[in-house]
């Protein structure tokens, strides 16, 4: 299947697997409750009829129905069944994303007994609720190698996400190493040789995840978070002034200067294409007025525009600007909720992250005025507390707000976020799992699994399953798994 | 000096390490900040004058003066002095568990510049404020391999802690491999074969601890927190009763049959054998009495000895029986701090965990008492929440409470506990350090050492020295280490 998904990434492609070949009928399963997919199905039917799966014949095969069509959507538009009877497991998919999908979910049904590895007769059906299903993680608060990118990729594979925000510079450092502006890492960096991405280590993350389905979204958030890109680049930064002079401190990207935006042209040009997905994340969250008030040459730009006291305009008009370069790549865009809260004109997908634990109102009100939705509120995973949390993260739910079944069409998925303060290679992985299968199923599984105990039950199996894999997911409560954490 | 150590263990040995021969002189140091000692030692002199370690001539010899004395006390009392000065530096310990701690002193003075290592001209001298600085783990809520037990030995050693408390058994599982009465973890363990530590397993984590200065002492704790133990010792436990006849349910250990003192007498007889600390942990917290109420022979007991329906009496009964048991054995004990609150009339150390956040009475009262006081109530580390935790930790002092000099005297130290519900080889060693290093600095440094600030600068530099090491300490804010985690 990785050749097929490889080779033929835009051919419509109905996958059928068939060839596995089974062993003896092993009889009535004792213990069914054992067969945990996460996230659940949409439609699943099993039976206690087992087969045996024999190691020196079983094989996936391409079927000879296999055909190519005409479009293969990068957005996933995954619809697969699944059907598993002997002699043969039939799998089915509209596109190659949704063969992946199954195939997951098909070694999610194998199970061991003493004797080897087994699977039920089972037919599924089954397709995502939500489009977008993403994990943020932020490799500039701290530098993560990429082993634990490609880890977490793995991980998210197995619990069908299919997208991955990389949150790749803030304020701290940029590790990201541009060709156009290599000064950017050489002096933005924790360090310009081991704590940057070379293009060749951007390029490996992204195959890596389009071979597991997962699309790269890369977020370059301007204007504010961008101390460390004032390190290589001269005037980008605004002045701070203090007592009329300026203070030598610097704020978010000077918006008066044309430079600024000759800048953003030609960065975000090289960014259009080295990362292939149709969206980039252009940030526009948390800008810190007051340099731009301390400073007399943003002032007088004020009045000649006639913003007033506003800086919220101000910031609109660095956005305008900015949309208006980056549609110029051909590319949509996703911001943070301020954006929208500023009042920006252009249609765009609004990431709601603010007001916890009360985000209702703020989805109410983008979805309200026509635009995508995307959630994060109770998603910043990045808090911690003591006990079981993933409850309160498997309870939100993205379409719990009043409105209108159009604006429940709006919101097209949510993200889970893992923000760096307190998080790199240590502790990231482990902080993450299992508690982002709950989001996982969220936003896969039918809008009624809401069952808390039932979750539990399979998340257990899962985390176990994910241990097994080389993924050190945390355990939620006292417990083993047959097969323990190996690392450290 | 392991040769030393592993050979000389009861002898006094005033180790001299010379023979570091050092090459040129390096001149001043720019950054003098970058030594970071952790624990901070008692009284410490740097000057800025730097030499460079040469690879080639660099070794580690035993001075001819080194003496064997008379006696080595299991129980460290470590003193030791170091001092670095060309052309060779000077380690002087009183005992070779004092000059363990010399040479963590020395590794930690050791730092690297372009050009290799050098270290400053430096007088050290140290030792421990407190006697007894533990970490405690759970390995029965979940299991922990041995590899993670033995790399949390490596990280206590780089802290300068001396005692592993091993809560080995509980409620949930019992790992422990018992050569007397095997159907224990046969029938106790999550899996017999597995998840058990086998008698070879315990020699090795004994001898790995002893070989890094660390004294292993195991909790068997009884009455309560015994559900395990029922499994494989028939009678063991306390049937209980509802509607005047047997649930199915058993509570803790039953205090009315001699039967359970037999099993007492042998188990700890193996116990004492196998652990040769000179001291046991026998728990004794958290007793349910329901299970002793519902049960009509429990009843006629406790009316037969005149207990009325006070069932702390029976508790400390049986406490009182277990007591006696183990003496005979010849070995010291600690009990958690409810065996003290019942009133117990033998002389114990008394581990204080109750109360949080304020634990200040019952060290007094139990200082009061005359009895020696062990405190872990601020420092369970398996309680986490979002953002700089170890603060708290660290301001916590064991001597923080009314009472007299002679009181305080009878403070013996603390301990870090890791309990683990939550807890297992996936996440445990982040989630341990460096935040249980805050606990090693309040426990071994001068009392007077309390600054945040310095002790910030320090341990995010200590983090990053045990991450190079190998272990994967989280990060305690945003920033790098030269040498990130290369495990996941």
């Amino acid at each position: 299947m990785y050749c097929l998904v490889k080779f033929a990434p835009l051919f419509l492609a109905v996958a059928v697997c068939n060839g596995w070949l089974f062993g003896d009928f092993v009889g009535k399963r004792s213990e069914l409750d054992e067969i945990s997919l996460w996230p659940l199905p949409q439609k699943f039917q099993s039976s206690a009829v087992a087969f045996k799966l024999s190691p020196a014949r079983f094989q996936i095969v391409q079927a000879k129905q296999s055909s190519a069509g005409p479009s293969c959507s990068i957005l996933e538009n995954a619809f697969h069944e699944l059907s598993v009877d002997e002699p043969s497991a039939v799998l089915k998919a509209a596109n190659v994303w949704g063969a992946l999908r199954g195939l997951e979910t098909f070694s999610q049904l194998v199970y061991e007994d003493d004797y080897g590895n087994n699977i039920n007769k089972t037919d599924i059906s089954d397709f995502p609720r939500f489009a977008h299903r993403g994990i943020l993680l932020d490799s500039s608060r701290h530098f993560l190698p990429l082993k634990v990118i490609l880890a977490n990729l793995e991980a998210m594979a197995m619990n069908k996400f299919n997208v991955f925000h990389w949150h790749i510079v803030d304020d701290h450092s940029f590790p990201y190493m541009s060709r156009t502006f290599p000064e950017l890492s050489q002096k933005g960096a924790y360090h310009p040789f081991t704590h940057v991405y070379t293009p060749s280590d951007v390029k490996m993350v992204i195959e890596f995840a389009r071979m597991r389905g997962i699309r790269v979204i890369p977020e370059f958030d301007t204007p504010g978070h961008t101390e460390s890109w004032g390190n290589g680049i001269k005037d980008l930064l605004t002045p701070c002034y203090s007592d009329s002079s300026p203070s030598g401190a610097f704020g978010p990207v000077n918006p008066i200067l044309n430079s600024s935006y000759d800048f953003m042209t030609q960065f975000f040009k090289e960014i259009s294409t080295v990362f292939p997905d149709a969206y980039i994340h252009l940030g526009g969250d948390e800008v810190d007025f007051s340099c731009w008030e301390s400073n007399p040459d943003i002032q007088r730009f004020m009045v000649q525009q006639g913003f007033g006291t506003d800086y919220s305009k101000l910031e609109s008009f660095y956005i305008q600007r900015l949309l208006d370069i980056v549609a110029a790549t051909k590319k949509g865009y996703m911001v943070w909720q301020e954006v929208f809260d500023n009042g920006v004109k252009v249609r765009l997908s609004i990431h709601v992250w603010k007001g916890r634990p009360q985000y209702q109102d703020e989805m109410a009100q983008v979805t309200a005025a026509g635009f995508n939705a995307l959630l994060s509120t109770p998603w910043y995973l990045n808090r911690i507390s003591y006990g079981q949390d993933w409850v309160n993260i498997y309870k939100a739910d993205p379409q719990n707000f009043t409105g209108t079944d159009a604006q429940k069409k709006l919101v097209i998925g949510g993200e889970a976020c893992l923000w760096g303060e307190y998080v790199d290679a240590t502790n990231l992985t482990p902080r993450l799992w299992p508690r982002a299968s709950a989001v996982a199923e969220r936003l896969w599984s039918d809008k009624s699994v809401t069952d808390v105990d039932n979750a539990y039950n399979r998340l257990v199996q899962h985390r176990c399953r994910m241990v097994k894999r080389g993924i050190p997911a945390e355990p939620l409560f006292v417990g083993h798994c047959r097969q323990e954490y190996k690392g450290l």
